[in-house]
């Protein structure tokens, strides 16, 4: 097998973990811890997993944890963690939207370090005073913005920042899924239920689920910021509450302009993230489904094919590499990079350091108070006839 | 070779074709006279190939034209073909767009079929006006929206008609360039100039170019048409006077909603025109780079790969098809395709009889005001910061 | 629409063709009729359609062609054109392959060009008696090898003979059908009928029909020769009376190795031509089914695609365009290439002067006799249960 | 994000895993681990990590192990983990090849299960040798043929077996990489080193390196056993002492036949491990790089996309899957099955009940014997002039 220089990786020490949410029957807390082991820094050792307490008990047991690390709720967690010698470093919040903030309020006040699944809040208020919280704690907050931990992803994100697109012009980025083409939320599927659920998603459907994260990606690789949106959201099955489909026109601050799509019902497409962006000296092309591809073209030559810790790959993209070219890293790998970068920071506070190079990309609180600010502000546009409003 | 019931082509005549336009430095033209040869139905007879005469005396020699039928212009021509007992059948108007309504009117008027490239006209009233007067004259009109001749276009026409989708629930168009992504036109690049120059192009740079395009492919699938649109164009090139991008949202009458990105900035896209199509019972994408391949997603079960001629193609497919599947056709097969379309038109006229089956799915000139009507919504759309105009 | 520099084609002359062979229920001859149209540089006069005399003359009647120019044999029209003052300047024998070489002689004692399908002959020693005559006669003698026709085929050519990969290695080559993989040839279908017999295919079914045309792309893009190979034939549809599927070992003159696999019975193929080849500095990668993308991988840098007509194609390739990159070019282009570049040669001679750059690498008699050479050895070898034979 | 019935995992035990090799600078060990870890299934607790002690103590170091459990070599840690309570369920032998068979038989003389990394030996006589006394150890014994822990290979074998293809006719299979295409082996790149050294690596190099994993790979979806083979093994590399590249012809006992090419020089590949079979009613491909998708080809049908764990996915395939259709699983996730299958297997032991359905799809030492034939078929066949040899 082809592989230059790989060695065993050196641990420092592993570390402790807590997890809200996450329970039996839900999804995002199985994705959090494979991806917190995948890289052997983390381990889970407590968990307020559920919100019906026989089932967070029957779920610690599934994972093997002590019972006496098994919690009622967030609050109480945090406050006991905070106690113990060898309380959790960090938690990971996973439950519903809705109940991301009080609970990441609850460690922040504990004084544990945070990282919550996305969109961060289901306001705008809640994510600004939260963001204040966590500023104000000196704590590190992050948000898995998942897609940002894809080697070639933070290829894409330096190559612009580095000028190899010159001056950017167009972005054009889309999240397609079908899973929600029938009235799946009916069929008793618990993943559909809540995400279809303005009292526990927020006020948006597709665009807070998938198009959060299409915003994200864009911003994150334009190294720019949206600047205002017009935005058409639709819903297609009849009787859902929330919106399954939403395109939108984006101007970002810099003088590019955009298109943004999210669907949950165009049949055929799994998890169609991708994003392709021009400017004046060139343009990139990346995909989700295939994410260890990076088609970057400069103007006038040919397009070039950069693969995974292949040739043309950047320092940027090999750090958040596993295994040689040609061998597929995929989702997980994407997510555990975030989990690994996290842990950096972590130990770097705790032995006093500066974090290693590039651990730094993680998402933070201020990502997810932006991804909030998105969700809204393509909400009150879609209400307005697509009326422009500024992010 | 893999062949199931081929046989030689009977022809019952060659038409007699003649064409205003397309002498030296031309593109276009010289893409409709291979169209036109290709299958053998017309043969190229006269023309007045250029607005200078000298050119236009050069381009006929060049080929091959009987001097005696090389004209100074178009209203000429008309005149003296329509007295020739062996005069043209039919003409190809292959000018820059500002050239193409007199043209088209002169022989309207002297009772000669007309075969005109898009857009229609230069304006709205003028294309409306002309397709009263082709309508009074029960001419045959054709307008080159040639992507429509493409065998897996219209199967996807047809399957979008006979239900495959279910009813249609977004539609996402696109047609991306990078010829334009800098400022060619001072090069002395002949086709730059007039296609970025508002007295020859008319109000629309892209947008007319290939947005009109798009928007064209969008209806004639759909089997719908767009009620309203909401567009945001842009000038990137510094200096030039006509828009190189566009994006829009769109609203189709069925309850569709779609989004259309037409763009001669995105570094390298050479002529990326790709439409996605999904309703409630499944998903159709196809693209013109690889025009020989349609994927068809039904809800809930594989994608399938439908190929050019192969297993799953459709009549109305094959009809359009010469060769066998696996053995690409490309643009000039689709382009040829109208004019054997238009062809068997004329001919079933001569012959007093109906036209096969398929022969009239050509676009014409109500398809060319269709055209007309989008262009000048997207640029007042887009003036008016990216209103919703109706259609 | 994008393009540089087009212009209008300057005709010299059209130059007069026959054909042998071609008529109703034929295949490749409605292919050659489209080739030979297609550029404008021929225009079929005369023909000796079919060995069956009333489908020969309703054949022509077809075709519009001049009824005292419809033979009833090739040896007939060859005396009776040579006679013309209007005589055919090429004739177009397309017949089953047995008959290749009879039709041929005629025409070469008659003084007239030949285009031959391929395989040239059914047997080496009539190959190469016909070469001689050929040769002697100092006629023009092409063999449609059609797929150097296709401009990034010669691209690939010129870059390995550039140096673009150094030392060739390896050469991968295949050509991968399903038609024949039922009996199709009981079914009444002609086509089936006559390739999968040996009186009149020869005494190869797929290595001939298919295998043949891998062989010849391998060594024209290798710029090399086969020094010897060793090959598996087998039949898999019982009863079949001709190889259906081969598998060969390939070892080149210059010391690259290789394999070449053909098959008509793999499910899902359709004319599956496939090569990459691979030298000290780089590797090359094409395919039929999507010929207007070759892809480069300097060892060591990102891959690049070369499209047609694109950034980075070789002036070789841009002669054999014919319209702008992204617009698809297919099978039937690579084809008229070929006629197109032998109405050059003929049209040189007629001129008394050089022809045109890239217009003789149209292959001739003596692709034609190593292409049966291949055939024979590869029969043999095979017999000798896959026994290393020389070429 | 699209997920239907995920849920907490469910854990009976989390099992002891030691560790012979993969210290500092080696490969496959981390891989190894990665793969253990990912579903929780196993914790290393022991190794013999290297030959080198103090490379071993450090590299033991860099895993947090137990310092008292960090042994010399492989005897000794067979003998003390034995003797321990809470001593390994079963050893992952990581070695370069040569080592593999010592160390095997020691942990299966202590009662210890075993997965050994392929190929097994080193010598067909030490193969089975060592698969004697496997089986008379009642054992588990698994060798890391990996790529059958790809859900969609599983598929695919699967579908063979249940009939989907008809009777198999054709299996064309390769392994293409390019790390060796300059002479690496004299940088100091450890890997290489080994790799291409007769004491380390056996008597093969391309061959035994991958061309057995394509081997596997081509006998596991074929359900049947190569009968025969003709192989050409060639060195281009100069002074290389191992083949860099074989072409192989194969016979199947079930009367398939079939082409295998392996390749370390091939400038562009990197783990291009690719599959295709063709039956009397369909065809299958499938390929490493984006193992997601597996393509079927019911004959005279349009050909299928089924993707891991999307529509048309097999209970088999979906058995092996973590996430979601859309969200990629790579190699880390196909080795991690083996590892979960195997704990599946040794924890059925643990409490004496059958295996859960589809565990036992791990490849045996009797699977690793065969690997060991193949290479040496291989190579005395190459040295023979590609004369057939029966395996």
């Amino acid at each position: 097998m082809a592989i230059e220089g790989s060695t065993t990786q050196k641990l420092n020490r592993r570390l402790r973990l807590g997890m809200v949410g996450g329970g039996r029957g839900a999804f995002i807390g199985a994705v959090h811890r494979i991806a917190a082991r995948l890289d052997d820094r983390w381990q889970l050792v407590a968990g307020a997993l559920s919100s019906d307490p026989e089932r967070g008990r029957l779920s610690g047991e599934d994972l093997l944890l002590d019972p006496a690390r098994l919690y009622a709720d967030a609050a109480g967690m945090a406050k006991r963690e905070k106690r113990r010698k060898d309380g959790i470093d960090a938690v990971a919040i996973v439950t519903p939207n809705h109940a991301h903030a009080p609970a990441a309020k609850a460690f922040l006040k504990a004084g544990i370090h945070v990282i919550c699944d996305k969109p961060l809040t289901t306001s705008l208020r809640e994510a600004e005073s939260l963001a204040k919280l966590a500023k104000d704690s000196g704590l590190i907050f992050a948000v898995t913005h998942n897609y940002t931990g894809y080697p070639l992803v933070r290829q894409a994100r330096a190559m612009v920042a580095e000028g190899a697109l010159g001056k950017l012009r167009v972005v054009q980025v889309e999240y397609a899924q079908d899973w929600l083409a029938t009235k799946l939320e009916e069929s008793g599927q618990k993943q559909a239920e809540w995400r279809t659920d303005p009292a526990r998603s927020g006020p948006a459907g597709s665009i807070g689920d998938i198009g959060s994260h299409a915003f994200n990606l864009a911003e994150f690789i334009a190294n720019d910021e949206v600047e205002a949106l017009a935005a058409e959201a639709h819903v297609f099955v009849e009787g859902r509450r929330l919106d399954d489909n939403a395109h939108m026109l984006l101007r970002f601050r810099g003088g590019a302009r955009g298109m943004l799509w999210c669907s949950q019902v165009a049949a055929g497409q799994e998890n169609g993230l991708r994003i392709r962006l021009y400017g004046e000296k060139g343009g990139l092309e990346w995909q989700q489904e295939n994410p260890n591809l990076l088609i970057h073209s400069p103007l006038g030559e040919p397009p070039r094919l950069i693969r995974r810790n292949g040739a043309g790959a950047d320092p940027v993209a090999n750090a958040a590499s596993r295994i040689p070219a040609g061998h597929p890293e995929g989702y997980l790998e994407g997510f555990a990079q975030l989990y690994t970068d996290i842990a950096e920071q972590v130990t770097a506070r705790i032995e006093g350091r500066e974090p290693a190079p590039f651990s730094t990309l993680v998402p933070t609180v201020a990502d997810g108070v932006r991804g909030v600010r998105f969700i809204e502000a393509a909400v009150r546009s879609s209400a307005r006839g697509a009326r422009w409003l500024e992010l």
